[in-house]
């Protein structure tokens, strides 16, 4: 399938973002609701109950809308692509769910909220995060999201791989393991082990949003690589604008306590470049995402702004 | 696909149980390996050794058995059938991981081995599940497991239903609140409430062991009819028989501190039939099961054996 064109300026992307984040909330709503599926026996309020309360609770559906917009450019139906999105955003959930366990970052809050486990209970928050990872298999796996089973599979293996024990599970127990949480892994990271570290944790995810975007659309190899450069390189973008935010925003603006990393002794890029050389690394990484959709017309044009505005928020 | 004869005596089943162990067991060596798969960054070695300790403990390997043996008769590959059985197994493994946690069962102990979170602690456990949870989605989705993506596809179906909200994952939030665990769910359960959570909890993913090893044979709809009876009939079974050992055996003959249900209030149906009574229904279940197979013919051998063995073992 070759790319159809839908020119999109980069001030639609506020309002474009926006309308997938809206969809996507929808379509959640509808999965997560209490009626058990087909095949299913039945489903336990509490625990329908926490998995909204980790799945629901807003964000800007970044993921989704990589997604989607990828797919999008490939003339993928609009319904197909947002059920990929949910997938994806469904497994980004399960992830914040059990990363903030007392047992790993010890989060009270997410997004001004009570995480999961204080809403409800550790047990409830550790079946919550481990249904809502099933549950992201078993969308993408559905004959609804697309109608050839080879894509199907695919797009399921695309998810596992960027979120297991080689993605960001793995990179999750890298970033314990820096805290010095265990014997054997004392001592700082190198950069190099914190590039590793951060592609695995945050990055695997983000390639793999657009690379289920490019899959769902037939992409041929030379796309798919292509994308998944500009995935890998929008998704380290990401994670240094995270880490310079953490630093410089004020508490009020970014809606959690700040400087947290640091406190925590999370290995982030900044201790390894410096405070303007990370600023530096991030518009370089930004700009090479642009420039790995070069052989892309206007049709790119959204992802294209979604890597500039990976680099510039502001929270 | 039409079923294959391959007729197997009842005590052929010891062997044929211990063959399908060691061959899963050696695929499952395999599987988790230290060296990054195709797509996967890196893996961290302390949980891959944490997702060995769990998954590599021997055990029956009754699901893995249950699908190759249905994949069997109906002419699959064997070295399919492993790869799937393998994949039931991994899911297996990753329930037992999580349910062993401090904030769930909390157990230390499991077939004579420290648990997960004993062996290592109890962040790397969680991950640890997570990973052999997502590593099951990746084998089934695999194009060695089966050629046609759309058998592989209907694959994950089959397990991220047995395992979700409505099936596994979901049976142990109901048992916990019938632990007494939250407040909004206190009281005893009764007989239909203890039967659906046990066929969530357990049967759900010993049918779809079944179901997956039918799939891959291609089997017609009413074939997969009779396997799902089967398969719930056998599911029930066992876990009669689990509660009825747990009950009756010594200590030394389980392996595990027993009549630890009854201490944790753990809800059966001895409680609810009485132990006579649980003894009837555990052979009605089992020759339920038999009788499911009545359009079978002696290539189904394997499988009655299997159902005639749940209602009798000794441990």
């Amino acid at each position: 399938m070759k790319p159809v064109s839908s020119p999109v300026s980069e001030s639609d992307l506020g309002p474009r973002l926006a309308a997938t984040a809206s969809a996507i909330e929808r379509l959640l709503e509808r999965l997560l609701g209490t009626a058990p599926a087909e095949g299913e026996i039945a489903r336990p309020e509490r625990l329908v109950a926490a998995m909204r309360h980790g799945a629901l609770a807003g964000g800007k559906r970044l993921r989704p809308f990589l997604t989607v917009e990828t797919a999008g450019f490939f003339g993928v139906p609009r319904e197909q692509a947002l059920r990929a999105g949910a997938a994806v955003e469904l497994l980004h959930c399960y992830s914040l769910v059990h990363d903030d366990l007392p047992a790993m970052d010890d989060d009270d809050l997410r997004r001004g909220r009570p995480t999961v486990h204080k809403a409800f209970d550790e047990a409830t928050a550790i079946l919550a995060g481990d249904a809502l990872l099933t549950l992201a298999f078993d969308v993408l796996a559905d004959p609804a999201t697309h109608e050839s089973g080879a894509v199907r599979a695919a797009l399921v293996r695309a998810l596992a791989r960027a979120s297991g024990l080689g993605g960001m599970v793995g990179g999750q127990m890298f970033d314990l393991a820096a805290e010095g949480r265990f014997e054997e892994a004392r001592g700082a990271l190198g950069e190099a082990e914190i590039r590793r570290l951060q592609a695995m944790k945050t990055g695997a995810l983000l390639a793999a949003s657009v690379e289920i975007g490019a899959r769902l659309g037939g992409a041929d190899a030379a796309a798919l690589a292509a994308l998944d450069a500009y995935g890998r390189a929008l998704g380290a973008t990401f994670q240094i604008a995270d880490d310079i935010l953490d630093v410089e925003a004020d508490a009020a603006q970014m809606g959690k306590a700040t400087a947290k990393d640091a406190e925590k002794g999370k290995a982030t890029l900044i201790g390894a470049l410096g405070l303007d050389g990370a600023k530096r690394e991030r518009d370089r990484l930004s700009e090479a995402a642009v420039a790995a959709l070069a052989g892309f017309g206007p049709e790119a044009e959204v992802l294209r702004a979604a890597a500039r505005f990976a680099a510039q928020r502001k929270s």
